[in-house]
């Protein structure tokens, strides 16, 4: 049986969108909300609304909604606050059933803007057209070339990881996620002020959503008393991990989100945890945590460990040392290696005997050069029954060929065993090495201790939700 | 009165080294140990040693240490553990004070090389020779040309920071801390095995030294019961701020420790972080914050802050309420502006009216632009006496003259009030802002995250030390 298509179908996979309020000064960002659809050739069809020109961007412009004969599966408003509503009136008139609202200055912008959301969101319901935002800048599908933002884009790259968000966090550092975080983005909305659309509804779709490997969300508060969305999210949590970064947990902060995106997050930081907790979730505590994690869900889900053992190998011997701290932190222990891999490792050891975990790569390569090293090193650390996964580090201007060094890496791929790696911090500018693993699927972190603590977060996942 | 010259001089001063085992191969590490010194035209005399050859890199080179006619301050003992004891015998005969043992393969590496250790240290203690290792690189000396590492120097920027290592943890990203981390390094010491020289008498002498203005130091272990260290911390944290990071914290990473540097770490790790907090010091829990503490303290130091207010902008607003959850769990707390500063605000807000703290510079540079709204956001912040300390984001791609947008950022120079900065995250490579601002002593950071922290640690210094 196929499934009812949901709402939110026409807003991720729309045949025709129409974009109202473009400008076609370049330097006015809402320039991009249609110079991004077009530059990144949008599969569907695209209308541009501006009275006041004959064409936009190469495209024949319109008067308003109603100009446009084709019927119009998602509209994005793109004009300041004070248009919104004649926009919705147009859209109540065209019988669309989709809006994003673009314009800030409602709810969080004081009394005016909160009638002003008020009486749009009525219109809305009364009409039966669902809406994100305002305050939203949405949506994402990378399958689909569909970007709505203010920061120029030329290319969108594909992956499994989907995002909710409630505010634009994302939105100036998308190109870096992107081309220098190698984020893997499938999917990703914009809830903005939630005047309709909401994240427990936004979680299901995604939830369901087969491309969807991991959703990451961002909540600054949420809807009633939470128990839809804990449900939710339990539910959603046996089939694939989400991360949940929730700001506003201390009070100044919570005072300061309803001041940005007029909602009032309720209730204490201490219950919330224990509630994602219990869900299954998997709790980000700053941003680096969020990108962190679902960068390294993207590239290990599916992947059940069987348990939390960990190799640890760093360039200076102190490194290898803290990095154990933060394993023994994060709920990881350090793999006791067997007899065999113990002696295989004495192989690659300066001329005296060398511990094998944390592995010191510094004093092993100095006397048998880095290629030798990993080579040996993973052969023994992968087929090791004691080991679950590793984190090594990779010394960046050491490396010529990166792939000729690094093929060893892709056993870990192959024995099922999830490795992070992280670069030794290098003056050399080259990232070569970094994008021929992360096009493997192995995930790079700035520092051992981000490596560490996003392999943790995938076992507590593994542990908590997995059978 | 003079002060009584410190056995360390001759380490961090000294008029002529003599290095014994540098290579002529490019290719070998230990070849760096001299040609560091000639690149960076250390301003005393050198002298390599090797038995082989007639000169050395342009250099007379001389067969023994006994060759030389001059006085020698320092020998660098570069030959491998096996070696090394004849270098010393070389040592004694020869009448030198001061010796560093760069080879590794002594305590750490089993009871052979611990036999050996204890053979040399007999020796030097019975002709009052003070030595640095052995597994060390060391010193650093930035105002006087000298560097003694594997790692090829080109470069050495000065500063006030002085560092204290227990093992060659900085060493692979001394050139990117220098560079491209803007990291003002005044005096390096590396302990290595600790067979002499150790943290306390390197701690005294950083302590006294006027050129430091802040010390950081990494430990893996600490010498007897500890007392010493702590008394010595105590003291010295009166006058200038001490960082510590200190690993081996958990029992696997104290294990890894004692197989790495040959000490054994003792005590638990809550016994150890309240002692270093009475002494005064301000502990550093990872890599990042050790570094990131030490650049904020190079940077304000000195500077007694007269509370923990603090003004946040971040650019996507819902960053704003992430950095002010992070100030509140740091033990900083967002300003409560004056109504005068409120008012100068709303001069930069769009449409509506706009929360001051934390500031939404995305939405206020939209509608004004980043030159005026970052001139008018410090005038108002830096003068009012409700502020203590800013944290601001930068959007890199948005600055084309760095210096005319961020000139109002040298106010909170003026009004002595520290600020930290963090950009955007973002594609564009170019860092003349970021350089632009480190030279003026604004400290930049990767997070906002990062930025908060180090400021809340220098709030934590000046509040427990400063009266």
């Amino acid at each position: 049986m196929k499934r009812q298509p949901h709402f939110l179908d026409s807003f991720f996979n729309p045949a025709s969108i129409a974009v109202v309020g473009a400008s076609r000064n370049p330097l006015k960002i809402s320039h991009n909300l249609l110079a991004n659809l077009i530059k990144l050739q949008f599969a569907g069809r695209v209308y541009p609304i501006n009275p006041g020109v004959p064409d936009l961007m190469g495209l024949k412009a319109y008067p308003n909604l109603q100009a446009v004969e084709d019927e119009i599966d998602l509209v994005i408003c793109g004009v300041p606050a004070t248009s919104a509503l004649d926009v919705i009136k147009d859209c109540v008139e065209k019988r669309v059933k989709s809006v994003v609202v673009v314009a800030g200055g409602f709810s969080e912008a004081g009394q005016d803007g909160k009638k002003l959301q008020t009486e749009i969101a009525r219109l809305l319901k009364e009409n039966g057209i669902r809406a994100i935002g305002p305050n939203s800048l949405s949506p994402i599908n990378s399958r689909y070339n569909l970007a709505i933002g203010f920061s120029p884009h030329e290319i969108l790259t594909q992956g499994g990881a989907s995002f909710i968000f409630q505010s634009g966090l994302y939105e100036p550092r998308l190109n870096w996620l992107l081309l220098n975080f190698h984020l893997g983005i499938n999917k990703l909305i914009d809830l903005g002020n939630k005047m309709d659309v909401n994240e427990v509804e936004a979680l299901e779709y995604l939830g369901d959503d087969p491309e969807t490997k991991v959703i990451a969300m961002h909540l600054e508060s949420v809807e009633g008393d939470g128990r839809a969305f804990f449900q939710t999210l339990k539910e959603i949590s046996r089939r694939k991990p989400v991360v949940v970064l929730k700001s506003g947990r201390t009070p100044a902060a919570a005072k300061a989100a309803s001041s940005h995106t007029g909602v009032i997050a309720r209730g204490s930081d201490a219950v919330f945890d224990s509630a994602l907790r219990q869900a299954g979730a998997i709790r980000a505590q700053t941003i680096e945590e969020f990108f962190d994690f679902a960068k390294a869900f993207e590239c290990f889900t599916p992947l059940k460990l069987n348990g939390n053992r960990i190799v640890i190998a760093a360039y200076p011997g102190g490194e290898g040392v803290i990095t154990t701290d933060e394993c023994q932190l994060h709920g990881l222990s350090l793999a006791d290696v067997s007899p065999e891999t113990y002696d295989k490792v004495q192989t690659i050891a300066p001329p005296w005997t060398i511990n094998p975990n944390p592995f010191d790569l510094g004093v092993s390569t100095q006397f048998n050069g880095p290629r030798k090293v990993y080579k040996i090193l993973m052969e023994a650390m992968t087929e090791d029954d004691n080991v679950d996964c590793l984190a090594i580090e990779i010394e960046l201007s050491a490396m010529e060929s990166p792939d000729l060094i690094l093929e060893p890496f892709l056993m870990a791929r192959e024995k099922k065993k999830p490795l992070a790696v992280w670069p030794m911090e290098s003056t050399r500018q080259d990232m070569t090495p970094v994008e021929w693993l992360e096009s493997h699927k192995i995930p790079v972190y700035p520092s051992g201790e981000r490596a560490v603590k996003s392999l943790a977060a995938v076992h507590r996942y593994s542990t908590n939700n997995l059978q």
